[in-house]
């Protein structure tokens, strides 16, 4: 009964009366749809485009290319402190999780060591489990103070540098619990890495840097309204994705390329090039103290990144040994496929232990959380002491020349494991299970000691089920180094079965990287990013080609199935992200089938009590800003000032060939033309300007009126208007933002009745964006101080003329226009300057789009 | 006299009557400024953006996504085959320049060694002088064929990707003569590289292939209207160009990068990867062909790129040994200032050498241009072998093993040359100069042994200026192995000194890969390709900050003298580039300050003979589609068929809010929302709705009334109309181009004035771009077949939405929108829908704001 009361209106006014598909039904937003999540309306976009309103006009006036320089170069000084931070927050995350680990894994290893001939082991493992749970709950209760704080944050960067803003995403309070959460969730022993929360750390970095230099030291004044803006936010975020990437993987190009596919969707050159610099700053600064640290070499450079896959290189003597060949490049394929296939796997399971949590944890006491967080902790440490215990002792290989010259990490023998193994025999599982992770990747990497195909086989479906029951759970999580493990293992397995069962010359180090990368692009579904960054991370160029087939192959192969997991968790998140493009068949529609027609506007000049109510009563965060079109325009002008007002600034507000062509002869600014020579000639002499300016106006105005009934501001809608009288048409003047409007009020910006439009006071730019990020709410404001009869004019303050789109425009067209140019509001305009529609981020989004696309089959 | 006459008109409508500075008359076009060139008018756009006409909307309707999958595939196909092809013609071009230069030193190296006791020296010299001059001339010829095919291509390619249209740019011609032509060049002893001509005939590939294919085997069909399109060129075309980079330098990511630099002002992620994806083919195609060429070792991959800079690596045993440290940096700083300095020189003296010569050789007959390369190539080899003869012998060094093992190329001792020196000495001068320029550059960084001080400085000087008078020769002709060696002796000299003289431990080697990068950087002033380009032939990550410190500062020191080189090229030429932002000076100008007013126009609806007489009498490439607004327009339906038809137009097409509101509701597509429901209700009950369609159109008409005379198609201006008659209202409607136009006219798309409009016969998409990209010139047009009283409906053809700017948007805004969406003509649209202006790429280049800003602080 209750969808039929809410269905009423649709039934009513669609004769049909044809049953709906869910679709339908779900756009309507009558019934959840349980199974597809969409995209939450809640989700505002961040403003990418620049409101050119007079404050900032008068801004731009003061600016001269000295000082344009000077902001320039603070720009360049900022980037280069985030660079430089991020790389310190490496330092910082990488020490302490090897100091945590060295204590753990010694205190843990001597007793195993001792109890492996005393028989004590189950003190062995409580000992590790009294560790790792510890570890764990700090972490879990970090995350419980600020949820955001969960999981690898790389879905958060995406949507935000996608133009999302997500709440709470770039605070300093997820930053500490994030830093410090993951320090205890790796050292805790669970499968995840330190890469994807590195990497949100850094772009909170980039995003608090910049602001915090300018509230407390307030001296360092740019004049300059960049660093106040949604739009510098988001360019210094970028940044400091990029550092994050690059202190985590030591790879400054990739990370670059990083935030440019995932977020930036149009190539800013300058941008780019500061990107870059940020990221060389990062690695430079962690490598630096790295190798200083840990090396005692201060002032060289040798230890890139916090994961580095070591150097792939044959023997000094062999000459017939290669790296990879033509022939290997057709297994890199069959592993690509297989790669993907095991990704799509992960993701669907992972998908649905997300559903699960969902619906039946979140909604519970937030301790569960932290309970699940130990129950994971626990049974993956149990897996591995009991894993430890089955695995095979193998020969040690006889140091090679080359393995003791790892340039810049350590010696490839000291991370292996001996448990239970005679002196010249060590534990393979154990060497895998019993070691930080980058240490075990090493192992598998370069390790010329065989691993027996069945450890590596359990060992992967071990790691495989945990990784991918760890990936959720509420403490901060990385991703990657699970993926590259598990796949290492994987490709491992095949350069094992290809050795040594098919007796063929393969080096096993570059089909473990390849099994790596294979089921890391099948989980996660990156392209150019990640090729460029595991080519960095093995500093190997030739490396490239196999690496990007690999990866294509398993990207190819996965998305026949399932999307990569970011995008599966920012789609439970219901974020509306924007793809990268439509899809062809979307350009059957266009922007008049997509807009949203039902538009609440404000006039130039409006009463404050409108503004308060039209602000109190609606969720939308712009207002066209538009006239009425009316007939006898001039009589109103004689009456109510605030019509007067309104129709005394649309006829200043059009500007006319004629006119243009007049101020370019008088101003000098035309290029003469024999054609144009008698009009200026006759205009300029005949005719005074300004009067004839004036006249100008009138007529143009007098051209347009409207045959609807004489209604204005403050005369309340009728019940039995007609569908003309409702949607009147409005000719657009431009866009303003919710918090200008509260803005405006707060500051009470307005006139009197009585009083003419110049006497409201005049807000600097300075005093518009003071309260950036975070404006004061319409409901929070005591507003008894204003007249409700006061008038506020608008206009100086809105966006006199954001991008538009024609009702015609292919959806092609309107998506590249919204997403490259990184748009919040893109009003929709017909031929003759009325408004007739206005299109957000939601109107966009793929599920809306299929949905109405539907309709349009429907209808056809 | 002359300039008085055309100064006329402007004397008479500026009554001021102040001297004008000499940037306004050159933007007037009186007097022609000697010293600067501007960007010359018959530069035309390439068109990216889409016309959505209703030919292209029918392609679209036929296509379902599995088309666009099948297309995808292809996409994919063609640019792995343009990689591949890119591939083997590096190959080709190495192939041969190895064999003649073999050639060449094998029988003037043997002369000389037995002429340096016999004393027939000028005999050797005789010799090396017929072999340079017979190869030059055959280089200088094929130039002679197809000039464009001189210099290194990149300023083309820049100008290319960058959205202009040279003619013969991308032709079949230009390609064998530049392929051919380098080989003469580069085998020829000028000092030339192949890089250039390499990353051009790539590009040639690129904007061939896919033609080729579709031309040729006319089975291959798509169905989709992609191929034959500016959009689709120049995406093939940045593929082409980085598969160019990739084969030259082995430097697939620098490539991608390169082209994203260069062209593409948007990041099309799709488009990237694939770029990528092309570079890479390029690259293991070359490296697979060389290593089973030069190793017989089919199937590995040892050589990536034709240029590459061997393995730096410290020798085995030594562990004091570093790279770099952090001291080193702040002489990599001061080398970046030296060699941004060197490198303004450079351009500054090429420079003045260009503009002589477009002043005094070109204007001349041809063969006076090859007379100028033989003069150069006879001046170089005269240096060669005279500074060989002074160079100084030097110890050999023992072969340590680091360098019989350098990864994938000849054991570096094998070039050194002994001339006239004992046998356990080489002569330094002749191992720089009696080489291939890649063996030198590897000597330079790699050799052990010393070069003097002297040497080194001599060899730099002369270099240095053979270089720069080489540059502009009329050979093809490329810039970076040139400024490459020429950096690295300087780098090298720096090392010296530091190392012998100061006592200090640094690696040589890396001192003159930091003054390559230094003198390229200043020379070129590429930013994030060219680091990455460097980066990827060094092939060690660990170089990637100090190479973008030192071009990072070499970029700053040099632009504050001159722009780069290739810039200074393209400006020469006059080609209208557009940077990558405007200055933020520029926004205190709005899009009215800068379009062109007067309009050449069409109506929706208009006779062949108005027509013709457009196109003939204009030089404009498209023509904005309008209709005047006027008063009393239902007086005139009833009389001439042409003004019903174009008042009709304009009435039909108009979208109102309420016109939309109410398809909405019929066709079940709108949010019901209580709002709404009585709106709905009623209008569905109670109105007919297509009547009540109709009488909206009509009301929402007559609103519409202009002031003006009843003037209408083919009533010709008269010489006493006002300015207001001459500039009335427009409203915009849409684009058409004048390719489209003629292409109509040719096919004789039109109807009889007696006929209704839907009589005139329907193109399709194939139809309209079957003549891509030479379209017929109006004036070759046969036109008797044509009644000149028949009617032209444009409407289909138009592109009825293309993306506007209000007059008021500031140009940074202008200026993005027409870069970022790769425009050609970009409408200025006021509030009421009326055309006030055009903007071109003319209107947007830095000479043209400059111009424009100084008028304006100038009537401020």
């Amino acid at each position: 009964m209750a969808c039929c009361g809410r269905c009423f209106c649709c039934q009513c006014c669609c004769r049909e009366g044809e049953t709906r598909t869910p679709e339908e039904l779900t756009i309507l937003g009558e019934i959840p749809d349980e199974e597809q999540i969409l995209p939450r309306k809640d989700y505002e976009s961040l403003d990418y485009d620049r409101c050119i309103s007079e404050p900032y006009v008068e801004v731009l006036e003061g600016m001269d290319n000295k000082k344009a320089k000077k902001y320039e170069a603070v720009h360049w000084m900022m980037v280069f402190v985030i660079g430089v931070t991020v790389g310190l927050l490496g330092l910082f995350v990488d020490f302490f999780v090897r100091l945590f680990n060295k204590l753990k894994f010694t205190v843990v290893g001597d007793s195993i060591e001792k109890c492996s001939d005393k028989g004590c082991l189950s003190l062995s493992l409580l000992e590790l489990l009294a560790f790792n749970m510890t570890f764990v709950f700090i972490a879990s209760v970090l995350v419980l103070i600020e949820p955001v704080a969960a999981g690898s944050g790389i879905p958060e960067i995406k949507s935000y540098l996608n133009g999302v803003k997500i709440p709470g995403i770039v605070r300093l309070r997820t930053f500490l619990c994030k830093a410090a959460g993951v320090l205890f969730s790796v050292a805790g022993g669970l499968f995840v890495g330190k890469e994807g929360p590195m990497i949100h750390s850094g772009a909170i970095v980039g995003a608090g840097l910049p602001q915090f230099q300018s509230i407390t030291f307030r001296k360092i004044k740019f004049d300059f309204p960049y660093f106040r803006s949604d739009r510098d936010k988001r360019d210094f975020v970028s940044a400091g994705a990029a550092a994050g990437v690059a202190a985590a993987f030591g790879a400054p190009i990739g990370g670059t390329l990083f935030s440019l596919e995932e977020g930036s969707s149009f190539w800013n050159q300058a941008l780019t090039w500061k990107v870059l610099f940020c990221s060389m700053s990062a690695t430079f600064t962690l490598n630096f103290f790295r190798s200083g640290i840990n090396f005692s070499k201060w002032g060289s450079f040798q230890l890139p990144g916090l994961l580095n896959f070591g150097e792939f290189k044959c023997p000094d003597g062999d000459k017939n040994c290669h790296l990879w060949t033509a022939v290997d490049l057709a297994f890199f394929v069959l592993m690509g496929v297989v790669g993907g296939l095991l990704g799509a796997l992960f993701n669907c399971m992972n998908k649905y232990l997300a559903k699960y949590r969902i619906r039946h944890i979140h909604p519970k006491a937030k301790f569960i959380r932290v309970l699940e967080s130990l129950l994971v902790t626990m049974v993956t440490t149990i897996v591995i002491f009991a894993a430890s215990m089955l695995g095979e002792c193998r020969d040690l290989s006889t140091p090679t020349a080359h393995n003791t010259t790892l340039a810049g990490s350590e010696d490839i023998n000291s991370t292996i494991r001996q448990f239970f193994c005679s002196n010249k025999t060590y534990n393979d599982m154990a060497t895998l299970f019993f070691n930080p992770q980058e240490a075990a990747i090493h192992q598998l990497f370069h390790q010329d000691g065989t691993f027996s195909p069945v450890t590596l086989s359990v060992f992967f479906f071990l790691y495989f089920l945990l990784a991918c029951w760890t990936y959720g759970v509420s403490v901060p999580s990385g991703l990657f180094v699970p993926s590259l493990l598990c796949g290492a293992a994987f490709g491992r397995l095949v350069a094992n079965v290809l050795k040594v069962k098919l007796g063929m010359d393969i080096y096993s180090g570059t089909f473990a990287l390849i099994g790596a990368a294979a089921f890391l692009g099948g989980v996660v579904r990156m392209t150019i990013s990640l090729t460029v960054i595991l080519i960095e991370s093995t500093n190997e160029i030739t490396y490239g080609l196999p690496i990007m087939i690999t990866l294509m192959v398993a990207k190819w192969t996965g998305d026949f199935f399932n999307k990569g997991i970011y995008d599966i968790h920012i789609q439970l998140r219901g974020v509306p992200l924007l793809e990268w493009e439509t899809e062809v068949e979307m350009d059957r529609l266009t922007a008049s089938d997509i807009m949203e027609t039902n538009l609440t506007y404000v006039y130039p000049h409006t009463r404050v009590q409108s503004l308060v109510s039209i602000l109190r009563t609606t969720v939308y965060h712009a207002f066209p800003v538009v006239t009425e079109n009316r007939q006898n325009e001039r009589d109103f002008m004689k009456g109510n000032i605030l019509i007067s007002n309104n129709i005394h600034f649309k006829k200043s507000s059009v500007v006319s060939r004629a006119g243009e062509q007049r101020r370019r002869c008088q101003s000098m600014k035309s290029y003469p033309s024999s054609e144009l020579r008698n009009v200026c000639d006759e205009q300029s002499a005949a005719v005074e300007p300004s009067e004839e300016g004036e006249d100008l106006l009138q007529q143009m105005l007098e051209r347009r009126h409207a045959p609807y009934p004489n209604l204005y501001p403050d005369q309340s809608p009728s019940e039995e208007w007609t569908m003309e009288e409702r949607f009147r048409p409005l000719t657009f003047h431009g866009l303003i933002l919710r918090s200008q409007l509260v803005n405006l009020l707060i500051r009470g910006v307005c006139y009197a009745e009585n009083q003419s439009s110049t006497n409201q006071p005049r807000l600097s730019y300075a005093e518009m964006t003071e309260d950036y990020p975070r404006y004061p709410d319409i409901h929070d404001l005591d507003l008894t101080l204003l007249s409700p009869r006061m008038i506020v004019d608008v206009t100086p303050y809105m966006n006199p003329c954001p991008y538009t789109v024609s009702p015609n425009a292919r959806i092609s067209q309107v998506f590249n226009l919204f997403r490259t140019m990184g748009l919040r509001h893109l009003p929709v305009v017909n031929a003759v300057g009325e408004i007739v529609g206005i299109i957000t981020r939601h109107n966009l989004t793929h599920e809306f789009l299929v949905a109405k696309l539907r309709q349009h089959y429907i209808t056809i």
